[in-house]
């Protein structure tokens, strides 16, 4: 699902960015005698990477950070409007500053968010600029002023700049996402069908319970 | 600022394709193992052409309807996704019924735009589906149920369809707008304050009240 | 040798659209006014994605079908116009039903070649489609109607559309294919020279009889 | 329909090159370890200008000759693989040499084309390489040693080269050319139908017989 | 030539970037972790057009400024990573200040080039940049403290930036510049060669004296 | 570090094409009407493939040549102007010996690097081309006349070629150069500010001295 949340991260914040939503009012592609916009993106694994796809197909001019060398490459090969730089705190802020666009997409595999973006950062943002935090669900990697619990609101306004903080993003395109999803658990399904399931490494993993058992180590432990 | 307009329909279309928006909940450039989405446009114009652009860049699956046949070559050389079709009736219609998004960019000048899409085409569209009607200042090109003057209501939602019909689109990006303005008035602008602007045929042509005597012809008669 | 056969049946299949060869007669990649093409890949592996890079590179639209989420990643990859989908039995047919050319592309090692497309399927074409089947060596992976054996005809006309089904496609470009094939040996022929080729890991493996002996594994069994 | 004959002529050529059509056996794009094929278009109006796309899409290293320069710009905006040259008689010798495949499209209206590729040049060139000549209509821009009218004979062998010269190529994609003409024509038919025909410049230009009377300037003279 | 002498604009900038060089040492097409090089070029006629082109293709960020809307509109379609914006001073004192290489290609034909970056622009670049000026042949477009007359000498190093101003710089390029000018005059030379050259508008547009008498206006004058 | 040698020795390659730098006075990109410039690349890792992306940036026609097929996958899919062959002896002198520019990129680790084009080779290649070997610090891939360590000279003019052959060419982008490398070594700085830098594996590898004893295996022994 990292892959569609990265793509809508961007097509929200375009529209954000337009002023009847509180946004600056720009375009983000440009026009002919009016700049493109500035996205920067903190993680470039499967969400960064799709945000930055989608940011530079629109004409932006793209910012990707990253620790991982294999990952700046990879993000450099998008298109020539793509940056991969190594997330300096000096460098994060001076690109956050003149940045329309914030995509937030650190993921730590089963641990909170580092805040690469600090508040002191936010407060340097353009009135009107847009922040999207994909890893609100464990924290967020974006500091926030008072919480930082994702919360029922869509949108805030904090320091001038909007936040867009919503937890399950696939869910604003189920059709999308439910086609994906079939054919991640099609494979299985089928096994699971064939009866011969038991042989299958991936799907014993998976059992919680057997023959009225406790058998997964998480649960056992 | 047609190529404002056209840029700007795409982008509000796509988030108006999202579930929450009353969309059918795609994601226009599609995933792995999700198709990508479908958008129609009539005309290839300034605006057309901008809209096929984005759609492009996004990854959507792109046709547009022109009769002109070198408007057609340029379309197709947006890329491979793009299609550029003559606007036979049936054509259209079986295209804008497996539509995501139908984008009206018919602007004829100084005449009302034809209605190219009829209700019929549009009753047969897949509900959430959505239409950006460019064309609104003219009577629009894509027939409504009710009423065809432009209102003040952002979207209506007809047949199931999401109806976005504004007027003066570019104030949506008001710093990006007024930028590729004052680019096309600064030569002018230059010239008036070098003081022999009478001798500038372009300027004498717009001089509508000149020593106290009204001159422009078309006030004239 | 699966990308020779892979670039190969995409540029055959153009040649039997043509209406002198018994093909519905339509020209691929389109042209301003008459719609693109429509090609269907059963399969994403080297042959396939090679398949798919040639069509795409034609213009066509392309449609890649395969059960592996990287395989379908890469295939979007090659350009806008190409999909990368699940090949759930529903979708494989309706994209079968108004596609143009269909690739069959399923190889599995040492395995006859699941049949994908049905003869239900091959009869809702329409006339004068054409049919390319990479995996006839093993079975293939389109159904047909009498035989499945691999034939010395090298077209067959079942329900209207062309089947091209040969073994060994390769050999139509013999410089080409020496060329791949002498590449890929010149290393071990350069080892074999050196004298110490027992040393080398590949090689052993390769080794049927040793010093009088039969040594190798699938033999000895 | 010369951008559809132009695209015809690689793609045909294509299959040509095929062992089993005679031709040397190499695969045009090429494969890793393999090069590249090479193709030489004479004429970079809209037939060479289409070759050109389809077989720089292809992944072939191409020349075009024209005398205009507006004309070899264009080209060599195809891509990289494109390269755009001044027909100077030794740079096209030597160009068709190496040649896998050259398309003559040297079209002069209402006149014979000139001979570009001489009798020397195609005895030069290697055995199974292939020639199509679109202007063939015109008396071809190939030299050939017998006979320089069509034919009906699709395919002449002359100096261990593989002659293509078919009048009326579009006639092989009926269904592609007739929705290209059908748009060429629309615009007309809508106009008659209209009535009001007469006040329209185009159509007048095209009448031959009016009211009676012989009008047309070039059958009264 | 023009086209030549934009292309080595950058080639030669980016070898002057280079610390032995005396430049400030940044690759312009950055690598991964490190940004990529900023490249501002003034003038979008075939100049800078050219310049644009080959910066894009090195992976520099680009902006090119004209008055023309319709260059603008072709820069831009260069490659996502150019922008085309209008010269307004405040702009143009921005990008300069920021800018890695500057190219000046403002060729007012006919007519001194007017000063569009100004010594205190100039001032505040970054030590180790580098301007190069096409235009110098006409007083050149960026201002220099004491001279402005081309040079023998290859550079100076004025308020620490090296400064390339060479008349003529299609010379560096021979062989490619003498195929270019051949091709450009081969369709006069076969005509003067056919005799009635006297019925050529063109060329007879060049006479300077005819038959022992001065013809040509400007001379005549 | 490879990358960066890999793209400055294209850009170093090009400025010594031209004729004041005693080069055969060609503009690697071409022109309309003058051909693009041919370039060979030994060796397809990082510094080669890096080579081959900026020349192919540039438009030149490039080769590269290596023996793993992965490798040559890869290098074609940087553009269709770039060919990816297996380096045969007799291949690579005919490709060397029409090109205007060698790179020599082949590093074998902890080893010499074999010598892949030979003195007959360099003898055949036109005055004025360019040879840069960036495997010079393991004694070059390409054969010179005299002595073959590294020297101060920056530039030799051995069988009328010019050979660029200087060690640790990124200290010419010295900027570009440490931005790469703080990034490298950042999060081993960070992993050693922690404290507990002993539990980690690749930190651990790199330590000579521990508490007063050699510990290192390459020391130890």
């Amino acid at each position: 699902m990292s892959d569609i949340a990265g793509r809508l991260s961007i097509q929200i914040a375009t529209c954000l960015l337009h002023q009847p939503q509180g946004g600056k009012g720009i375009l983000l592609g440009g026009v002919p005698a009016a700049r493109r916009g500035r996205v920067v993106i903190l993680g470039a694994g499967v969400a960064g990477r799709n945000a930055a796809v989608v940011a530079a197909g629109l004409g932006a001019d793209v910012v990707v950070f990253d620790k991982d060398r294999d990952k700046l490459v990879a993000a450099r090969d998008i298109g020539p409007n793509v940056d991969g730089l190594y997330p300096h705190t000096a460098d994060v802020g001076e690109a956050v500053r003149s940045a329309d666009i914030v995509v937030g997409a650190v993921l730590v595999t089963g641990a909170r968010a580092p805040h690469v973006v600090t508040s002191d950062m936010v407060r340097n943002m353009q009135p009107g600029s847009v922040i999207v935090d994909i890893s609100v669900d464990q924290g967020g990697c974006v500091s926030r002023r008072r919480d930082r619990r994702p919360t029922m609101r869509r949108l805030t306004f904090g320091e001038g700049v909007t936040h867009f903080t919503v937890t399950n993003m696939p869910g604003a395109v189920p059709r999308t996402s439910s086609q994906a999803l079939s054919a991640a658990i099609a494979p299985y399904a089928g096994r699971l069908a064939d009866g011969d399931w038991q042989d299958d490494g991936d799907l014993r993993k998976g059992i919680n319970v057997m023959a009225g058992k406790v058998v997964h180590p998480a649960l056992l432990s």
